[in-house]
């Protein structure tokens, strides 16, 4: 780890909180917006809910690996303890909640037939993304000194296996989901549109992390570049999991609201604790 | 951080400690009453809720803060430990819950269109206001003998811009909303006024906390100076915050009373476990 200053160790701790704080607070917001919307939307909600739980609890192992990473010194500077801040806290939390984060999309659409199989074809190549991509996010080689560093080449090659799913990703919400969503009117045809490119946006800051070490050639990670990957995951996370559970609810909310039988239709549902 | 008797640290510890008991047993408060009004006002109450849940996390993160920030010395006094006392929890708080505070109050009004771009215009205008005022308050610059101070120039400058987004949501809630408080008769028309009394006069003891630096001419804090400006901070907090939100449901309650026909039209939802 480089050596941080104060400002720059409080930078990642508050976003880090702050993160942790989206989440909860997203928590909250869905459970207890879960009853506005009709009982067949209900599910999709509850996903949503499970992703920003899941991912404020690795927030929380995230803030407390960050602490524990550093210590100050006579200077007042932050060096490294010794002991590592642990990163794959990421990786573990994107395998639950990344094939999650594509089953809600699909589970607040309206698709006549065939849902269960296409959440099972997204989730899973949601799944093989993650699994694919983290064998080059720990490779590790050894300079002409001994030393280890970034392993470019294992990272390039396993980066690249990894993109094949999420461009199946991509063709399936795109091409695949086009025609369910032209099918749509007004307001939820355009929140459609709009969190399709949200998780387009969001989920394309991650591959551009990922090629860092590869572009600086595996040399050590300096004080700037660490700093912009840990805000920017901060950022890219609260907007693909909090900013995108909201519009899920949104999404549900409008359909609801545009064909108000549907709640009453879920009554008996939502009495037998739905 | 000077330095403090004992007596001086625990009132700052057990403000702060107050402060989070009253933050999450308006929370509890918040979510059982949530029934009692009508579905159409349950977002408001949804809103007010998950602004004391993130007040009360940023608590007890700022009490750790505290506790960290002072160890005890031989002679029974707590000086600075050396870790710095993050008080950034504040603004990283701000940034999260005054935008919600603006759109709880929205919610919680009779509007008759527009009310998702009032909404998204004052808790704009709320998240600048935040945003703005950040980096005057870590500006620093170095004294005569190098050490650094407060630097009142760019506090005062960016004070100045914060204050630009604060003097438009007043003028939104006092000229822009008044016609839709008149239409109000009786309690909710009184405490519609009330609301927005209490909001400019617990918004107003920020700015006051913000210029004490600048006032002292950036001359290290007192101990007399930091208890005021923590247990000012806390009191205003319940008030912005605990106090808001049970006047948000206060206003809820007494329009659903008004309308007992807007009970019934949420019955769907309500039957649905809500």
């Amino acid at each position: 780890m480089p050596q941080l200053s104060a400002s720059e160790f409080s930078l990642v701790y508050n976003a880090f909180s702050f993160t942790f704080a989206a989440m909860f607070a997203t928590f909250i917001f869905l459970v207890l917006s879960r009853p506005n919307v009709a009982p067949k939307y209900r599910n999709a909600l509850t996903l949503s809910a499970l992703v920003v739980a899941i991912a404020g609890y690795h927030y929380l192992r995230i803030f407390e690996s960050w602490q524990a990473a550093f210590v100050v010194n006579d200077q007042g500077a932050y060096v490294a303890s010794g002991k590592p801040f642990n990163d794959a806290y990421r990786y573990i939390d994107w395998l639950l909640t990344v094939p999650l984060l594509v089953a809600e999309l699909v589970a607040v659409m309206t698709i006549a037939k065939g849902k269960g199989w296409l959440t099972f074809r997204l989730a899973t190549a949601a799944a093989l993304m993650i699994i694919l991509g983290y064998p080059g996010e720990i490779a590790t080689t050894l300079d002409s000194n001994g030393n280890p560093i970034v392993d470019t080449g294992a990272r390039a090659l396993w980066g690249l296996f990894s993109t094949v799913p999420f461009i199946y990703i991509l063709y399936e919400l795109f091409v695949g989901l086009g025609p369910a969503i032209q099918k749509e009117t007004g307001e939820v045809r355009v929140l459609l549109r709009n969190i399709r490119l949200l998780l387009f946006a969001t989920w394309g800051f991650y591959p551009i992390v990922y090629l860092i070490p590869i572009l600086s050639g595996g040399a050590q990670m300096t004080a700037g570049v660490l700093l912009a990957v840990q805000v920017g995951y901060c950022i890219a996370d609260v907007a693909a999991k909090c900013g995108y559970g909201i519009m899920i609810y949104a999404i549900a909310k409008a359909k609801t609201d545009a064909e108000p039988e549907a709640m009453k239709i879920g009554a008996a549902a939502a009495v037998a604790g739905d």
